[in-house]
């Protein structure tokens, strides 16, 4: 057997992500190693806390990275939060909630849930009759749901929680940094996210933060391993994982040091400069370059005479959901894309498999000139599926929003 | 708040992981990203699949990356293949081992093990005394216990647990690709390890392979996604973790597709490109490479006057224990090392903190120049240490064995 080396082919990723990463964050990946606790790298881990609270809009101290795609984060906050048998309240609007559900359940969770069909949000009354029927000890929620391309208002949540003694984890893997995120302004326990959405980076690493009160929680079951252990008591009742177990992350990443894991240090590499450039740009304006993108976008799907899914006030920034026209096999446009302009689109899943695309406007890709190109390619893949489509209609519509903002700026 | 670009000075890595990771390695990362279900990512998949049964030595079907460092991987086999109650058997003759019992410990295993003292390995007998006596469902030891520098002897191991109903596993972080290991001639049932020892990557992508019974028991424990699921019936014990559930991640990885984390692209990429080059290299040429450098460096450490530590007929290939002498900092010493020469070696764990350093010979950096330009170093620090040391005697005694060598070639 010989295999040649990867040699991907350009793609343009216009799906719900993982979406194409910036350069810039692929060449920090290339650049060498340095140990795990030489002074250089602790620095780097000390510089990445610091551009994440930015990222989260938090004072945290208990702000770093789990070595995992963003899943893996969702289940270190669970299971180092969660202890068996505790009540843990989900509002499900889309399959990211059922994920909750499902993380949290095989946390040993007693799992509450309340729904909302997919494409619509939660009020925060809604949830707070939950919170009095169920008292649970945390409430799980997803910000950006992209199965549905939901955005959960947030603002009035924590406060919810903080009156009623419930810890609150909010889910912002496909949503930080492309929609507004203010961490402590509303009072947000924990949150966690991802690199392969709006922060522009490649799925491996998953950005954490928790409050003080959250963290004393997860301090609390602090547990030493066997083989570094310094002579202090455990207290409280182990963490059920050890790669995922924050209270020692946060003894790696804290001024103790103690070995954990080994910091997968390309992955740091490409975590820290996605909020570089995310802190340079500012982080407002890197929402208003989502929310502007994503409104060209959305304005091009209808230029193209195709309906949007979902309820729009409360649609993300940056995920679009198309209905698919009738009489038109989204799969077959979806591969056409791909083999005729190297461009992806999302299929969906559950109950709007087959009913929508889902068209990713983000991190790197949130740009005029992607957002064009998708709109021109899919008109030409639109019209061979022998859809009516008016030409150049997504492009004009786009555009005249771009002339539309720049007046108005 | 204005932070810079990562910009890492050059180290030479020589403690016992993460090394510094092979140029073409770090190149591979580089690459755009393609979608997680492009053809051409299933493609990339398939072929790190075979790349990594190459790499164990084995037909195993189930041969794939776990997405995260190497405790994720040890984790993801023991939380998937052990239910609560099950008991595990560990022998312990270092940190690693110790790792073992925790990880198992907290995934809900009735731990019991056997103990060696550090520096020396286990026989066949006692591991089957204690498997006789315990009647463990899994037995799960270290192969190269970088602690300790010590490499169990496998080859009758799995044999013994075939006999008597046991499944093995074994944690081959430190040694794949530096020492031999024949997966399938060994019989062993499930094994892990980590890109950023001897495969020379960097931290941050787990290869694990099951053999046909180990997958078949997490198979019966398959439990699908609410959100994704096919209206299959869940069977057996539901696994603690999402994040690391086989069963899941063995439906993402074979031709069911479905969804479960997003892979790590630039991970995988990197995965590969490990893999590839261990292959174009030949795996046991690899291995006698490994053990060519490392012998050199013994050799060097004996030149300069310093003692090997443990049984040195059993030594890893990749990593050597060096007494510190008497009198010496040993601290002192290494921050020399890497504030003169940017070399880093290692420190130690537990009862060897302050006994002796490890020094890694291993992945890219298993080459006489890392070895030559090690031992010539730590020549002059140990000099302006105070130490007794002959002008030339590391280097010229690690040549010796080079000159031996291609003798007797």
């Amino acid at each position: 057997m010989t295999t040649d080396t990867i040699n991907p082919p350009t793609r343009l990723l216009m799906g719900p992500g993982p979406i194409g990463a910036d350069p810039r964050v692929l060449r920090a990946m290339a650049a060498p190693l340095v140990g795990q606790f030489d002074p250089v790298m602790t620095d780097y881990m000390h510089q990445t806390m610091a551009l994440y609270r930015r990222v989260f809009d938090t004072a945290n101290e208990a702000t770093l990275l789990v070595d995992g795609t963003s899943r893996a984060a969702i289940e270190a906050v669970l299971v180092s939060l969660v202890e068996p048998g505790d009540t843990v309240l989900v509002p499900v609007m889309g399959r990211f909630g059922l994920l909750l559900t499902e993380i949290a359940g095989r946390v040993g969770a007693k799992v509450v849930t309340i729904e909302r069909p997919w494409g619509e949000v939660f009020t925060s009354e809604e949830i707070e009759q939950a919170i009095l029927a169920h008292h649970p000890r945390v409430l799980a929620l997803v910000q950006g749901d992209t199965s549905t391309t939901m955005n959960q208002p947030l603002a009035e949540i924590g406060p919810i929680c903080r009156r009623h003694g419930v810890l609150s984890y909010v889910d912002a893997t496909a949503s930080l940094g492309g929609n507004t995120f203010r961490c402590d302004e509303w009072q947000i326990d924990a949150a966690s996210a991802g690199l392969q959405k709006c922060l522009g980076g490649p799925p491996g690493s998953a950005p954490v933060t928790l409050s003080t009160p959250a963290a004393e929680v997860v301090r609390s079951r602090r547990h030493i391993e066997a083989g570094i252990a310094d002579g202090t008591e455990p207290t409280g009742v182990r963490i059920r994982s050890n790669y995922l177990d924050l209270a020692m992350i946060l003894d790696y990443w804290g001024p103790a040091r103690l070995n954990h894991h080994t910091e997968a240090t390309s992955m740091l590499y490409a975590a820290h400069e996605c909020a570089r450039l995310l802190v340079a740009e500012g982080i407002d304006e890197a929402v208003e370059r989502h929310r502007r993108h994503g409104r060209a976008m959305a304005a091009g799907i209808n230029g193209l005479g195709l309906s949007l899914y979902g309820d729009q006030e409360h649609r993300m920034n940056n995920v679009i959901g198309v209905v698919i026209p009738t009489g038109v096999d989204g799969e077959h446009v979806r591969a056409g894309l791909l083999d005729h302009y190297g461009i992806e689109i999302g299929t969906s899943f559950g109950p709007l498999r087959g009913v929508i695309w889902r068209i990713g406007v983000m991190g790197y890709n949130a740009r005029a000139d992607a957002v064009l190109t998708t709109l021109a390619a899919l008109e030409q893949e639109l019209r061979r599926a022998g859809a009516p489509v008016p030409a150049g209609g997504g492009v004009d519509a786009a555009l005249a929003t771009y002339a539309e903002e720049e007046v108005a700026a």
